[in-house]
């Protein structure tokens, strides 16, 4: 359990997406479980949906799903820890703890996981209401990382290409100055890099779509590359912090770093432009659906504030015998 | 201008995202201009925003940034479609067409993007508002297109690092066969994948974050790959979704084909569970927080329109001398 250190969102960005299977349902996550509070994320490459919860938001809805609870948040939430951080970072099944975790997709998009386990000999009861994440969070999380992660790929195809054109003019040289194979199955085509591409795409294209894929095509290479690149992503947004204080967090929460060497406002960031000196124009015609705008900066989520928390509340049922957690 | 054919969301995931610069702004564009309606994307690879427009919406719209245009939607659309695409497309400031685009990222995140042009002798306005697409978008457009990408180039690293192996071995035969070199400067080391990447990553990395990138790091190369992934992509849901007419059509929208060869509700697709088994437990706690869910399906856009289209609306201002589109 991380509990200071760098914000969740670096923490996340830094996390592979683990592949889980929950009702036989393919997932990646990623998730980050600090001392009161958690974020959770799950993508089927068509969604991201998340989950963020701060300690009222997590005592409360313990509360209403286990009426007998009577313990603050701190008590049952390290137990909330070690029976979901496996759920959502196994491939195959349920763990080894007594967990036992499903999923359901909701008419209206949303994802509901449940997830049942044993506390001080009760039962306990969570839930995980994961709604479509800001699109700010695909950014950050997949096409930033993927679009840095193809580039690097393309760039290491052409210089394996350019190796395995020196590799054919030495082969050459030694032809021409009649050397020849001690075993003719030693003997390689010349390397041309288009015909190549050509004769690949053919071959691979067809299979893109259809393939079953480990991980949603996520495969252990690719993790790999993702690690690295976003560690490296998360590295120079700390630098970049650190030396330009003045940016706007809200701006910041979910960017890598702005680039170091580039003069500020720089193209590769977006930018408002000068102010326009063109003809008055009207600028009051706003565009009435803005439904999606509010994702971009949802806040934490912080719901059922206004409940009292479950150790300072007043139970109106008359007490069971106690046990452990539950009153 | 396509007025029939595919939907707009295979025609846009089969389009470049072209990058195009506005009042400084680096940005990727992807737009669809039908016959009275049109779609436009943009991102910076932060946030993708967008807007959809029908005929009403874009009738209204005109109308009020243009008080005395008295013509329905279809006389001044091709105009709009003339002045707005090359705008939309070009890398370098404005076309050899007179208009002129300006942008303004707004401060609730909308991006303003203002369009003035010459029609009938009278300037014309043009404004599109673009809001934070749904996050189901920058999956179909960007993020599984990119995870196809890595994998393809992924594939073809692992084969190119074969044929290397295959070369140095070809290179081993003729040297221990007593093969020299004519040009020593031939002279190749053997390749070792394992180093290779190392010192790939090491110099690559740290560059990879700072380095100033056209189109936004989405290069001609990836563009091209980009071409091939998403063709692939639409023509697999087009063959998919003419045999699975019974799927529903909200769950497709934004997807491209299931896998042919995967049976129904195969793992790369979220599915329900089956009918949970479990302890009676609490439905109706549900996360107050849905900002989020209506994005994923937001319908299109149909502001104004419950004005009446401008042909059919009484002017009440005394009319001007006539100049073509314009009362």
């Amino acid at each position: 359990m991380e509990s200071s250190g760098p914000p969740a969102e670096d923490i996340l960005l830094q996390r592979p997406w683990l592949p889980v299977s929950i009702s036989g349902c393919q997932l990646l996550t990623k998730s980050w479980f600090g001392e009161t509070a958690y974020r959770v994320l799950l993508t089927d490459m068509h969604c991201v949906w998340e989950e963020r919860m701060d300690a009222a938001a997590i005592q409360s809805r313990a509360q209403e799903l286990n009426r007998r609870l009577r313990a603050p948040v701190k008590a049952f939430f390290s137990h909330l820890c070690d029976v979901a951080q496996p759920c959502l970072s196994a491939d195959r099944g349920p763990p080894q703890n007594e967990a036992q975790i499903s999923l359901t997709r909701q008419e209206d998009g949303d994802i509901l996981m449940r997830l049942k386990s044993e506390l001080a000999g009760l039962p306990f009861y969570w839930e995980f209401h994961c709604t479509p994440a800001p699109i700010t969070l695909a950014c950050s999380q997949l096409v930033r990382p993927l679009l840095a992660m193809s580039r690097l790929l393309q760039q290491q195809v052409e210089q394996l290409a350019g190796l395995l054109v020196r590799k054919d003019a030495e082969i050459q040289d030694y032809r021409e100055n009649g050397a020849t194979l001690s075993r003719e199955r030693l003997q390689t085509d010349a390397f041309e890099e288009q015909t190549y591409k050509e004769n690949f795409m053919a071959k691979a294209l067809p299979l893109l779509w259809t393939e079953r894929q480990d991980a949603l095509g996520f495969d252990a290479d690719l993790q790999q590359l993702y690690a690295a690149v976003v560690h490296r992503s998360a590295r120079k947004r700390k630098l970049s912090e650190d030396r330009c204080e003045e940016e706007e967090e809200e701006e910041e929460e979910d960017r890598p770093a702005p680039a170091l060497t580039s003069p500020p406002g720089a193209p590769d960031r977006l930018c408002p432009p000068e102010p326009a000196d063109r003809d008055p124009h009207p600028t009051h015609v706003r565009q009435e659906d803005t439904s999606g705008a509010k994702m971009a900066d949802r806040p934490t989520v912080q719901q059922h504030q206004s409940r009292p928390a479950a150790s300072e509340r007043p139970s109106s049922r008359p007490k069971k015998k106690k046990v452990g957690l539950f009153g």
